[in-house]
């Protein structure tokens, strides 16, 4: 176990060693179960030196999007068997948290954060009169996004220090895009570009005019002020600008360190990384392996894929929906796919292959997708936005603003509605029905499988409307596709099953769980148990609910969200306005952040949501509501 | 009325007359109504340049915030009685809307969406094949915003046609901040800046050298390229940079618009407006008259104020909690405030002039507004973010994720919760309960008058944990301030009324139609009817309301917000939770997006929130209630 001191006490012909060890670690531990190999390969040479040359935790470090921490976490004293158990119950979290040290001084799970809360931090120290030193470490990806250029606009009028780390490796998790990618490529490969001012003086006083060809030259700088100290992006904006630096070389990157430590100006570090250095495979596949499953170093491949231990015969979800939208653009040129950074994650890389013309990647800029895609529905296109459900919380305001308000056809694939359990609280699709449902004209859907999936889908691109669907991580229960897709009648549930004593309405993966507890219910306690597929958080099928509640005493809700305002809340909502006295028990995931874990399962059984916790809930408020 | 084919039959000499009938037309209006007279006054010229050299709605302009719409308006048969009821019921709104008119191609209330919708656009027309022209109009303070950087960076990898009027004023509402309004300065007042390459050039011909110069000065230029071609920070990003362009003259508008329609890359175009021009009291004034209440245009007065005919003891909430927070930040130099180019909007302008140094304008930059607040309270900070409900909306991810999941100790004072009734459904501050109350440990509270919102602040500034006060535009109850402002202990409501057959429920506002309903029921009906001021839509009172639900058998929530999620949601999920068969009536806005009007007291009468249409649902709950 490393603790930064120890770090300290090395003698620099060391740390080489130490970066050797570290990469070493990090193989050993991803490649056993998984997690961000490619990011923390490409920062191991540059978490060194940064702890070389600062104090944490009285100096701070911000990393974006943290998925880059393992090595910090590594000489901060979580290492050994916390750091094995990575990303797994009781092991360490995958992405830094202030919660699990005080060497994190800023948690994240989304990128494009770091900037903003280091300029709080040292704005704040500013303000206090202390003398500590703030570090953003930024990816060049995380200049995509807004937010980050947002901050960069207030550096030079919040603080005089400041210093931000530009990790340029050219990657977000797929390749970078955009302008700013392509002008920090320039800034890298052109030497005599961030040399221009230096070789102009030079080229000056070397002519045959001598000091008066030079003088010459001063005046003319003089008028055209701002021009040469002005040339790149970033000092235009008013951060000194070193770089490019290697990232790989300690020794030039403890140089710049200590020289930006003793800035009297905010400085930015453009320091060039490689994705993945130190492992053949990841430099070969850099975004295979920014985030991996398990494999084999030599390899590459995913052990259990290849021994078969998987079902083959499941696919991701991610995939079903990729194939269909391929499937559907085909035959519609209107219709075209967007993502923010996210083509593989999502499924949409299917249809970067097939149908390029029909793709859009815009890089980690959730807002501008989504009114990208506004804009894009306003001339009669049919833009699917696929996105994390959790990364959708970044353009809320463009779903009310600019989507439902002028109810644009735009459909909405959320990926990761529900739990992402290896990666925890930051990355839960958790929120999405509560903050939808509130939305006038918002179509909010959940499928039960794959082919469901494909249904709604195919459903969402008729609908004269925004549409939402959400899916978890991960794979369906069986794969039969229908021949063709069917168009589901907006807001129909469907009955599976008929009961009298209790009916169970349940979205998306929890009608399996719903499907075997009524099972359960009937051969064990005698009960008669009706099962619906909801289908539709919004809107509720009421016809079929009401009739229901005018026999049936209670109607639990099965949802893979929080309770608070949901799906259940919503059936709730709609037996009261409609004066029905059917008591509505709502199982989901309670008030309270979930942590990172092992398995959904292992989540869902230490939040209270186990079949067996689920099925003894259920019995008690039916028995307590008998006893009425 | 006109139509865009009048004011092109025009000869050119008429369209100075032209110009100076627009403003005559908005300086009446506005002065009789109020509306947004700065932004509109400077861009009378370049509107009428546009629609001189494009034509809507075959091409579109897209306008961010459109608070610069006017004269579009005016020039596309929105004249006459529509417009001088602007704002009004049945009158023009004050923004544009693509359910107005054909030739509003986006609708728009907040700010930094042009430029991506607009990309949008563009990328559909390449796909489809068509060749219509889209101009975005963005100001300067668009650029401060992410969004519009976010687009920015896709520019160049989206469209080679697309337009970007970049209309400098130098002002959002207040005077525009940060790294980019410094550059944009620079760029439009050094003339030479702009020049520099064309300078540089004749220089060095015009040296004794004479061709040899020239040859070498080539040679060095092919070795440092980009450098000179590269010089603004728009062409860094992939688009031509035109300007500045003096915004007043019709000749050079029409001059650089021609040249940009033909133009086979993405063009920028620096057009310098003066905010308010042809209004001297406007010019004199900048944010005031950004956007205004009736005015004398003469003086500049609100000739309502000035006869006293509003009540001059009644104080803005807006006021009320600006020097309340002037006091506590003077007691306590933790204590900052932040806000997101709106100083004077949010009141926060009283902490501005009394304690600068506590004060944070980050520009039109909500996402970083929040984060950078969130950074300041990992280094024992009390910030306060005051923002509009509706413009929040932007940051709800980082609500989530950096404030709410670290726990931050972050106060958020949110104005324009409830009814905007003049600005109508961009305004409107409809959605924050529901979005707020499924984040664990948000806390939301509601005053019901202004000493509770002092009451309110000094709680939050307290407690351990982030908290959100929402509070409508304009003025409350009655002014009378406690000396020494209470702590509220957190989730616990206040019971003003005692009764057995109902409760009602009210949060904020709706508290004084609460106490006039129980007056009338009790009056009119003989009822028994209890009154709660709520305080807290999370953490609910749900001690006072299950000893309630005990006894009486209906209780009615009334909120200024959707029914859907919110606050009377909130009460319905503890009564069932808790197994109580209490009857609740929802009473608050319904499910649909809720347009602009004269008053709110019109727009609840249009919604069925009348006094007398929520009396009569009362009362008919209670019958149903009762027959059951």
């Amino acid at each position: 176990m490393r603790e930064p001191a120890d770090l300290k006490a090395l003698a620099p012909v060391q740390l080489p060693a130490l970066a050797q060890e570290i990469r070493d670690e990090i193989i050993a531990v991803t490649s056993a179960s998984g997690g961000h190999v490619g990011p923390n390969l490409g920062v191991v040479e540059l978490t060194i030196a940064l702890h070389r040359v600062f104090e944490t935790p009285r100096d701070q470090f911000v990393f974006d999007v943290s998925h880059q921490g393992y090595i910090h976490k590594l000489l901060t004293g979580r290492g050994g068997s916390f750091f094995q158990k990575l990303r797994q119950t009781d092991g360490a979290s995958g992405f830094l948290s202030r919660d699990e040290s005080p060497h994190d001084a800023f948690g994240a799970g989304h990128a494009g954060t770091a900037l903003s809360a280091a300029l709080g931090m040292a704005t704040a120290r500013d303000l206090l009169g202390t003398d500590e030193h703030v570090v953003a470490l930024c990816g060049d990806a995380a200049f995509t996004c807004g937010i980050t250029m947002e901050a960069l606009n207030n550096v030079v009028t919040s603080t005089k220090r400041l210093i931000v780390i530009l990790n340029d490796n050219e990657w977000s998790i797929a390749r970078n895009v955009g302008a700013i990618a392509k002008y920090l490529n320039r800034l890298s490969t052109s030497r005599t570009y961030n040399r221009a001012y230096h070789d102009l003086e030079k080229f000056f006083t070397s002519l045959p005019g001598g000091p008066d060809m030079h003088r010459l030259f001063t005046k003319w700088k003089r008028e055209t002020k701002d021009f040469f100290v002005e040339s790149s992006l970033f000092e235009k904006l008013g951060l000194r600008y070193l770089g490019p630096i290697d990232g790989h070389d300690l020794d030039e990157l403890i140089k710049n360190l200590e020289f930006a430590k003793n800035s009297d100006t905010p400085v930015l570090l453009h320091v060039l990384t490689k994705k993945g250095k130190g492992l053949q495979v990841a430099l070969d596949h850099p975004e295979k392996f920014h985030g991996s499953s398990p494999y084999d170093p030599k390899t590459g491949e995913n052990p259990a894929q290849s021994s078969g231990s998987q079902n083959p015969a499941r696919q991701n979800l991610q995939d079903v929906f990729g194939h269909a939208l391929v499937r559907f653009a085909r035959g519609n040129p209107r219709i075209v796919g967007i993502t923010g950074a996210m083509p593989s994650g999502t499924g949409l890389t299917h249809l970067q292959s097939a149908l390029p013309a029909q793709f859009f990647d815009v890089g980690i800029a959730e807002e501008h997708a989504v009114l990208f895609a506004a804009g894009l529905a306003t001339k009669g296109l049919r833009p699917v936005v696929a996105i994390y459900s959790t990364f959708l919380q970044r353009a809320y305001d463009q779903i009310i603003h600019d989507i439902c308000l002028q109810k644009l056809p735009v459909v909405f694939c959320m990926d990761r509605a529900g739990l992402s359990a290896n990666d925890g609280p930051t990355h839960h699709g958790l929120f999405d029905i509560a903050y939808l449902r509130c939305v006038p004209g918002a179509t909010i859907m959940q499928p039960k499988d794959e082919d469901e999936l494909v249904d709604m889908l195919h459903t969402a691109l008729q609908h004269d409307g925004p549409s939402f669907i959400r899916y978890p991580r991960g794979t369906g229960p069986e794969t039969t596709l229908k021949q063709n897709p069917a168009a589901l009648p907006i807001g129909q549930a469907e009955l599976l099953r008929e009961g009298s004593d209790l009916a169970l309405w349940a979205l998306g993966p929890m009608l399996e769980d719903a499907l075997a507890l009524a099972a359960k219910l009937e051969s064990e306690n005698g009960l008669s148990v009706a099962v619906v597929n909801a289908r539709f958080a919004k809107p509720l099928d009421r016809d079929l609910l009401l009739a229901q509640a005018a026999t049936i005493p209670l109607i639990v809700t099965l949802e893979d969200h929080v309770v608070n305002g949901g799906f259940g809340t919503a059936v709730l909502e709609t037996l009261q306005d409609a004066g029905t006295k059917t008591t509505v028990e709502r199982i989901g995931w309670p008030d309270q952040f979930v942590g990172h874990g092992s398995s959904v399962a292992q989540l869902r059984a230490a939040h209270g949501l186990s079949p067996e916790a689920i099925y003894s809930r259920v019995l008690t408020r039916f028995a307590s509501d008998k006893s009425h």
